[in-house]
């Protein structure tokens, strides 16, 4: 299907319009809304579940690998869950009209910052079609309109799941162009929409590092950008090795795709002898396939542990798979140097039990977490306690981390006086 | 003076480099660098002052009208005030490491929120050089480098100013290349710093509409842009009108040339009888003329009053000057649609004693400030006790209205465990 430029434009009005609607719009008419959305998504079953199976089996016939495959798959259970993230959206606090801070000045005026939507958000994602839903309910909670790009491969499973939460939308009477899919697959109606300053206030893309560059490089709205996390787990000399070990093996196995996965262990000379053999084993019984410097290979291959030599490229990549650079620094300095030079501001974790270290790492890192004697797999919005997040910013602009509820909200100042003036 | 491509690149990666330095630095040697800035802008008053009498000479000899004259313009008393606001904001408390929320999750982790420079700011303005000083103080106090591309009609200005503060770095032990001035006058190099995505983190223009038109079009980086301001005045049925007269007054003719001054007002029609003619008579004791929609242009002129009929050009015009349109309005819908369709979301003001109108204004209304019976002068990042501004937000993304330090941070999750996992 070929979009025309002017079709992409009146999308986006018609969010627009949509947006101006749903700002006002109670608390209680929105989870009523959600809620019925997710009774459609659970009565549509069938239908996404049909539509789901054709982009199956074309990605498939597409000669699509089996990572990519489950991305992409839906069955009954992953409906569900998808239906309940929406109710669970439901059941959190709305962010919009929340003051969040006050104060009185000397002449009287009574200052309040008050939260109110964005607008109109364009989600730009790839293979995953719980997006869909997820980013719908986020995006209606706060307030905002959404247009969803969605990848073509899962064209016809995004349009099904869309036409379900739709009819929540109308069933609540809330105005249905407030969720939109726009039609996938083509560059130029992609490069319209991210022309379209005034009519969309911001930008989420979220997948490959090649689809947030044509993003990044041809937006003309505002973006907040979910680049690759290059994590790094740093363990100092004065780290409890047993606590070292379970989060290095957390960090890296639990769930290698995710962008919160380490990608990279920094280990301080002095326990090196120590603690490399010891979590070596435990990550090779996981089946991780270990890069290491030339002191890393030196001190496994004694250790009868396999382990193949770094180059160059193998820091500062993001792997996403069972794989992991191990590096040997001096100390907390070659530490994070390593890590200002590698990392992606992402996800920074340090395993120690020296407080005055923990609290220079926490304070020189940046990256949108860092955490101390806890895994890197924690920064993630529901982990946090943000309730469910629309993806994770490595901008450092608007949002940096997590971005929940509060993040697809702006500020205004109310002043309230009693006649004023300078 | 030309500037090559690689000499902008290189001035930007200066600038990074020093921000990696300034963000861990202690308030303290932060504030004496401030003091130590404002001492040499004192110390160096004749070569500033001279170096501004040139460039005053040229934009005479350009044939520059009076009013840029003024901005331009330095004298003893304007640079005294420059290096006041210099030493005023190393007295404001330092954002960075603030910690703006914790809380504990079931498993222990402990979450804070804590602020961290943005990293390196670039300032693109026009003609006032004191921009050149408060901006450099107001960045370097929020841990940021700062790139100043002011106008080149203030091009020698700036640079001396600039020397100044470098002077204060250095005496500091502070990175020189914390502040520095980017080679005005050339759109090439202006392209190129636009760019630098990865080097810069955030662009503010400040300037007229084709300034920022052509940063907004050709940035690739972050931009908080501070476009025109057109705000309106509405004078509820239930105003006081005394009240509404000063107001109204104040916010038109008291700085006419400031973006938060009034551009129009609107009326509710069962008081345009009785408030008109009164606000009218002090509007033009002040020398303002009035453009009035039909009833307008009948009521002021059954009451004497001198009035021109407004075209559809008058409304959501910026006006910078002392002219103000009037319109006529069936009630607070009214004036609610006039606003949507004519606003900037800069700043929108009500007059009225009924407190249900006012809260349904200030709800509805999408500016970043919102007043009910203030003037919109009020909408300043020293009158909201923010301290000082670098500007005044219309994008929601990022900030929204007065930018002071904080906005010139973001913030990561810090995150102390013992050990967790997922």
């Amino acid at each position: 299907m070929t979009v025309a430029k002017e079709d992409v434009r009146t999308l986006a009005e018609t969010a627009r319009a949509a947006s101006r609607a749903l700002a006002t719009i109670p608390s209680r008419q929105k989870d009523a809304a959600m809620l019925r959305m997710a009774l459609h998504l659970r009565a549509a079953a069938p239908f996404i579940l049909a539509a789901n199976a054709e982009d199956v089996a074309a990605a498939r016939k597409a000669g699509k690998n089996a990572a990519f495959i489950d991305r992409l798959l839906l069955d009954a259970q992953r409906l569900e869950s998808m239906a309940r993230a929406v109710e669970a959206v439901a059941d959190l606090k709305d962010p919009v009209g929340e003051v969040t801070e006050q104060w009185t000045r000397p002449n009287g005026l009574q200052i309040r910052k008050v939260r109110l939507p964005l607008g109109v958000v364009l989600m730009i994602y790839e293979s995953r079609p719980n997006v869909t839903s997820d980013a719908a309910a986020l995006c209606l909670k706060s307030g905002n309109a959404v247009l969803l790009r969605g990848g073509s491969e899962s064209a016809r499973s995004n349009q099904a799941i869309a036409k379900a939460l739709r009819q929540g939308l109308v069933e609540a009477r809330l105005p249905e162009n407030a969720i939109q899919v726009v039609p996938a697959g083509e560059r130029e109606s992609l490069l319209e929409l991210l022309k379209l300053e005034g009519l969309i206030d911001l930008c989420i893309p979220r997948g490959g590092e090649g689809l947030i560059r044509f993003v990044a490089e041809n937006a003309r709205i505002p973006v907040v950008k979910h680049y690759k996390g290059v994590c790094h787990v740093y363990v100092h000399e004065a780290a409890d090795l047993d606590m070292a070990t379970r989060i290095t093996v957390n960090a890296k196995a639990s769930r290698p795709g995710v962008c919160n996965a380490a990608e990279c262990l920094l280990v301080d000379r002095s326990v090196a002898e120590r603690f490399l053999p010891k979590v070596g084993r435990v990550l090779v019984d996981k089946k991780v396939e270990l890069r290491g410097c030339p002191t890393t290979v030196a001190v496994l291959s004694r250790a009868g542990i396999p382990v193949k030599p770094a180059t160059e490229d193998d820091y500062g990549q993001e792997f996403l798979d069972l794989i992991l650079a191990v590096r040997v620094v001096k100390d907390l300095d070659g530490a994070l140097a390593h890590i200002a030079r590698y990392g992606s501001e992402h996800t920074e974790a340090i395993v120690t039990g020296d407080a005055e270290v923990a609290s220079r790492f926490t304070r020189e890192v940046t990256a949108s977490g860092v955490l101390w004697n806890a895994s890197t797999r924690f920064n993630d919005g529901g982990e946090l306690g943000l309730g469910a997040e629309i993806g994770i910013s490595t901008s450092r602009l608007h949002a940096f981390g997590p971005m929940g509820l509060r993040e697809l909200t702006s500020q205004k100042y109310v002043v309230h006086g009693s006649g004023q003036v300078r």
